[in-house]
């Protein structure tokens, strides 16, 4: 039995983590969603490293909503730094997942982008861990989470 | 008995340290709190990381308030990548508290955010610590400390 | 035998995982290709991590297309600091090949951009591994991947 | 008997390392003065590490002078990260004093102010090592090392 | 007999590891050569890591010529981070040379510039190999390394 973590945080304005259980749950089964809620996004590495370390998580996804201003994009750059860190102290994927509040043009696109990426993404969790194989098949084909996929250049 | 660590500065503007200490206490028992003071936030994380390996702390509070520069603004980030660092070689939570002195527009809501900042996080802190559960049932609820509460989207 | 590992990712909008072997293959024999297949740049260094201590490679190739907005550029810089991370934690080589959209002035620009860069740092990886004394004697030369060599100053 | 290590650089334009030393002989005895100097701030993280590694020092205070061009801010920032990351490596405090070229009006106030910073946290280095409850006392007092104190908001 | 690593690019439009190896070679005997070309500076970290843990060099010189774009001062600055934690994790100085393109006026200055500040560098690493006292009579002197030195400001 597979473990698949959900890190989110009470600062999101979306409950993404429901969303990706919800997703997750959708898709299969043979793993069971240990969840994990911490204040931010600077609380998200360590709280991934726990879920990899003390509950044996084979992948987990991190999921946040930094807000607009300058110092929001600090927040998730060093977040993102700590989550790529975390994955080579432990040789396990962990899928960021975060949306910026000045990604969409209103409260009700957000949502949207919220909960469309968040699902998206919670695809490619599933299939890091279960079926490489459909990653390998989209290779160069210009998937996005969230908004429409870019597509392939040819 | 937990150890709740508290790492403060000379170089903030208000006495976080004690603000913390006094609101953790207000929080229940079955705690003992550690002080550590050091010249900036750039000496944070060692500090943090000494409560943590010399002195024991199951958490940690990081107490600053970064200058209104450009070069202060570093500062803070050189401080908060080491203060995820930190908590990623010792699998402990590091509640960062920064106050950055541009946030506010006198210094009366300076010092009013400093402190209010400071105790809600001694809540966070408390709870990743003794109740967990507090934190997921409000997972994606836009939660803010200091300012008021973005709330959820929908 | 070598292994020489390819990381990819379906975010990139041309086939740099295709070509990068296609190319490889081009050039001689005594070496496996090992592929890795995950969504976008923040997923190449834990993937080429697995391909260097899970799957035994030599030496990595980790292409990539980064977006042309700023949020994009971070993502290259967080994952290119996660490549780096990794050579140094394995002491093996990663040939990072990153196509930035806003590089060429239009898609077929772009393509070519990419098929050609992906194919000139095939060369690298291969010399890195089985021929350094080619790279030694172009110490200097001002060469370039993709677009044109600066050439040597004098 | 305690080492107290004084890293500095040939680049910068004041004699820090001899500033420091004098500052703290002044202050007391029970320990031994280590020097170590290197070319620029971006040696100064090995040279600290080889200083607390090599020559058993207790604390290490890591002077520098940062040139004005963006080009000079960047090192600094490299240099402090890898200063930060010292300190984690060994639970040990590195005190940084960097006097940046630009935030003086002129040359007399820069070294002026070079000195200054110098001595001040000459003190602050002794504090940490034989009287933290000195620092403890100056809890969110806004300190400063070089310009006048902030002080505290209230 | 000590071991002096010269890393260097085939990036690079001036041959700066040739006119390291001859200048080195000037100052004295007691020392062995071991050069190591790879394409890029962002290349230049796992290089230099393995002159020090598989070549056995006691220092490195690691030689680049970054671009004048804003893509290449990112690249410069990632591998500059990587330069400093290749020897925080083996204690042993790595001298960076790096001239950026945009640093001279025209190509015969960059040539001079990459000349010269290669040459003084190798003094520089070969002063801390054999003969740190000569690094220590000239700390705040305000040496420069291409440019002319700026001095001591008294």
């Amino acid at each position: 039995m597979k473990r698949i973590g959900i890190a989110d945080t009470t600062f999101a304005r979306v409950d993404m983590g429901r969303i990706a259980e919800e997703e997750l749950k959708k898709m299969g089964t043979g793993f069971k969603v240990e969840r994990y809620t911490s204040p931010g996004v600077k609380d998200l590495p360590v709280a991934v490293k726990k879920l990899i370390e003390e509950r044996q998580c084979d992948i987990v996804m991190a999921l946040g909503m930094p807000g607009p201003e300058s110092i929001d994009k600090m927040c998730a750059h060093e977040a993102s730094t700590g989550l790529i860190q975390v994955q080579l102290m432990t040789n396990t994927h962990v899928i960021e997942v975060f949306v910026h509040e000045d990604e969409a043009k209103d409260a009700k696109e957000l949502t949207w982008l919220a909960e469309r990426r968040t699902r998206e993404h919670a695809v490619n969790a599933y299939d890091l861990l279960f079926r490489q194989s459909r990653l390998a098949a989209n290779s160069g084909k210009g998937l996005r989470q969230g908004f429409d996929d870019a597509g392939p250049m040819m």
